[in-house]
């Protein structure tokens, strides 16, 4: 994984020293709204360095953070990209300090798009961000200094947040994954409120074993949000094992241009090579719900965050953004109420599109502009830039950008894995599938049950975890306590006994990570003479696991002599 | 049961015979606003006897519906008490569907407050709705006359809605039972909304059983509603088996009628008396929450759904009904952003506050008025009315009303088991101990699970069952198939063994029902040599159910002489 071997060639002092250098070479002060003293990084960074030493793990130790600046850290301002806006906060949020307990190094706060409002970068005085490998394009937003500051090479981790689409477009731009996790799951505690009902905090790396790892830190519920929210006790651990894959129809997709549409159909094209089973949608409903999120009265979210800030006209406002926000003083109560409605039910229409596959593919955005484009037509452009992104937080589904297919003139071009609410490891499953990588953990709840068996991978029964949305996590073994018998069933299946310490041999089988419920409703669906018993591993552990019951070994083959299921079966 | 009893006494068409009967005899009018033709019903119930005699399982077989005129009765009109307004649905209601398939027989539609607006039943052209059991008090609304028409004999169940307290507050006037479950368990396709998010079907009847049969029928999503929810797959199947039940401070109750304070105070002082631990909380903060479905901008979802029809001023239009919608065009989408996002900060504030109990008891409402007294001061005597009803929509919670002990001067008074969403089935059970009455079951989801030891009631663990919300069943017996070993476990256990049919004996065991999250964590905390497998019980069942492991009983003693585990204990 990146995120091990990134650690291990360089102390936490040298990545910093390498950070700073890497700051000067490239020219882009727009990046930065406030960078740290490079002495305050590096006592950080020492003391990093010093909590290693104690022995402490520190799954970030020394990785460098940019941090949006919309987001509070203690002792440095907060302006959202507005001077006159800016406060200096006494905590960090509740996220970020997540990070930072768990070694992450924090290196300053980033430009964006004025209050979180613009999928662009432009819309700031602190100057518009530009894209990292052509600075005539633009970088995105509205978490454009955080993505590019990954993408330059300088950060490990960009935080960003996701209204509308903010912590994607800028990673479709730059080729680097953009995780928007189910809302709630990372605390918005500490985050100014775009739109308070659909703010997530989001997660930029170059690599998707470090964005899930960094997301996986900030997750859990904070009393001070009240929107938290945890996984469900029926939380999906992994997608399919055949994935089944939802795209948009040709008609869905006429906003793309021709180059982007080039590389989504060979995106699209690759994944059935790789076995995927893709099947095509109408996405018309979700795109017309994305249109709510800014042409009807949702955007009423907007003017109650800092509506009477901007009617005072302070110096650095940007024009666009503070026409967007004052235009949203305008919709009536009931206007809401009826959109929030048409929302409620595109979301009832969104689970039934998607119940039967395990994400939808889109292309995060329609196309890479100019920084003129943008200057010449800054609300047109900005609005198709959010064509496939605006929907997905007023539908409360989770997404992860990852790079597609490079465009036919090798440029980046980015897709998203959507996905139900909590469907959030399936997403980044997908994502790792699509590299061709080894899918990194975003959940750790669940149950750990050891099969020995059928249901292991490859054998008959091993659909019934599978469906239920079960994770294989690793091969184990037995302590010597245990016999192995072939049952008299069908399909045929082992039978575990223990017999007692030294009794017996160990036995080879492997642990699936399944929901609480998942193993209710496995448990309950489990045919005589199959048990579930806890099983005493060679490592000391002890798990949920298989066994049977005591009359069905009678006169049944004592086959512990193979050491498991799969060395009888071939025998 | 007395839903058992009530069937079996008289036959669906001496029921409708006997209601009719009884609709002449009491002489009130106002109740009905669609009052079917008697052959009409009698000919529904010719053929509820039919499927009777065919062999059909009907749970509300002849039971006689009451429905408030603001939900769908194919053929009838919906008026919702406004004659301007009437339209003649095709389609019935998802849930009254539901209690017809199930035999019940729909005898009209009932007047209400006019588009359910209202906590006072006398906002209507059909006339106020007067108290069954005095005529110069008010009924309660809005779904008056469905509640007096079960409370003067001539309906078994009375449908209401309730999204400020509708479905409560006439229960606590007439000592009925009403429920409110969860928003969205019922479905409200076929239903006028009122606030769109947050209207209920509810249940009103004279015994718990019946209404809790009703509403278990009642429940269960539909695909037309997008509302619609099912029970989490971690849903909480009992009351804890010695309740703990918070109560406000005297300071929260400073608007009760004396005589309301003293049966409060009374109902408290018994429930103590009946062993339930009751704690002193601070409601201020749900108090406060209750003020916004009215005082805020929510209201404006009352603009949303009727406001424009209102604008025309139609010749039925309760002024005062008229008053509160249209004057909810006002509120602006920013200023309803900001009070959703208050009711977001309550519901997480509430869901606190409740943490560590089964419940909160209030009581319904705060005096019993005159119709003088409302025709006096309309909108003051309903706004004191919804005091302690109010937040429960609104902050996604469940309530369930019973009668509690009477006034001073022996009138109906109404308390509420408030609990948070999904805990429906807790309520229930709270409301059945408060009259000391066997608790119906509300929800049949989740796993049946049988224990034959330790777990058994009354023996060492059984609190990790109750813990996890697990529901006892029945004492159920295995086949012959199984012998019993007394372990060597602290504490002591039994391990029960399967040796084939006719090698052991039958086993006593009880069965208790937890949901699928519920089984999952008890498996997993399940110490060595106990196990779970399937175990065939003498009627031919098979059930999830303890075992051990193989080497448990080595050298053990067979106690299966003694038939089960109690048994052994005690000898």
């Amino acid at each position: 994984m990146s995120i091990g071997s990134a650690l291990e060639s360089l102390t936490p002092t040298a990545r910093v020293e390498s950070a700073y250098e890497r700051i000067g070479a490239v020219d882009r002060p727009e990046v930065w709204i406030t960078l740290r003293a490079k002495d305050d990084v590096l006592a950080d960074a020492a003391n990093v360095e010093r909590r290693l030493a104690a022995g402490e793990h520190l799954p970030l130790a020394g990785l460098l953070v940019a941090v949006k600046d919309n987001v509070d850290v203690a002792g440095l301002p907060t302006t959202a990209a507005c001077p006159e806006f800016a406060f200096t906060p006494q905590a960090t949020a509740a996220a970020v300090t997540r990070l930072t307990e768990h070694g992450a190094l924090i290196l300053g706060k980033t430009n964006l798009d004025q209050f979180a409002t613009g999928l662009v970068g432009t819309r700031s005085p602190y100057g518009a961000v530009r894209c990292a490998w052509d600075e005539t394009l633009i970088s995105g937003g509205s978490s454009s200094g955080s993505a590019v500051a990954v993408a330059l090479g300088i950060a490990d981790i960009g935080i960003g947040t996701d209204t509308a689409g903010s912590g994607r477009v800028p990673a479709a731009f730059h080729g680097l994954y953009g995780l928007k996790l189910t809302l709630g799951i990372i605390p918005v505690h500490g985050v100014l409120p775009a739109c308070v009902d659909y703010d997530a905090l989001t997660v930029f790396a170059t690599d998707l074993a470090t964005a899930t790892t960094a997301a996986a830190v900030m997750s859990g519920p904070d009393t001070r949000d009240p929107r938290s929210r945890t996984w469900p006790s029926d939380v999906r651990l992994a997608a399919s094992p055949t994935p089944r894959v939802a795209v948009p129809r040709p008609e869905d997709l006429t906003d793309l241009s021709p180059s982007y549409l080039a590389a989504f159909n060979e995106t699209v094209t690759g994944l059935e090579a790789d076995g995927v089973d893709v099947q095509t949608v109408d996405i018309s409903g979700l795109l017309d719900a994305a249109r709510l999120l800014y042409d009807g009265a949702v955007v009423a979210q907007r003017y109650a965050a800092m509506g009477e800030f901007l009617e005072s006209d302070p110096a650095g406002a940007d024009p666009t953004v503070s026409a967007i926000v004052l235009g949203a003083k305008a919709p009536t109560g009931y206007q809401l109420v009826r959109d929030l409605d048409a929302l409620t039910h595109a979301k009832a229409a969104a689970t039934a599109l998607l119940a039967d596959v395990d994400a939808l593919l889109l292309p995060t955005t329609t196309e890479h502009p100019s920084l003129a484009a943008v200057q010449d037509d800054p609300i047109g452009v900005n609005r198709r830039l959010g064509t496939f992104t605006n929907f997905c937080n007023l539908l409360d589904m989770a997404a992860v950008a990852a790079p597609g297919r490079a465009t036919p003139d090798g440029h980046p071009f980015g897709v998203m894995f959507v996905v139900p609410a909590f469907h959030d490891q399936v997403a980044i499953d997908l994502a790792a599938g699509l590299a061709g990588l080894p899918a990194p953990q975003l959940i750790s709840a669940g149950i750990e049950l050891a099969v020995f068996g059928a249901h292991l991978r490859g054998q008959p029964l091993n659909a019934q975890l599978s469906d239920l949305g079960a994770r294989y996590v690793e091969d184990i073994v037995t302590t010597n306590a245990y016999r192995l018998y072939a049952l008299d069933t069908v399909p045929p299946k082992p039978g575990l006994v223990r017999r007692g310490d030294g009794l017996g041999a160990s036995i080879v089988g492997e642990i699936f990570r399944i929901s609480p419920a998942g193993l209710g409703v496995f448990l309950a669906a489990l045919p005589a003479p199959m048990a579930l018993t806890s099983i005493e591993l060679s490592d000391g552990r002890t798990v949920v696991g298989f066994s049977c019951t005591h009359d069905a070994v009678d006169g049944a083959a004592d086959i512990t002599g193979y050491g498991g299921w799969v060395a009888y079966t071939r025998s």
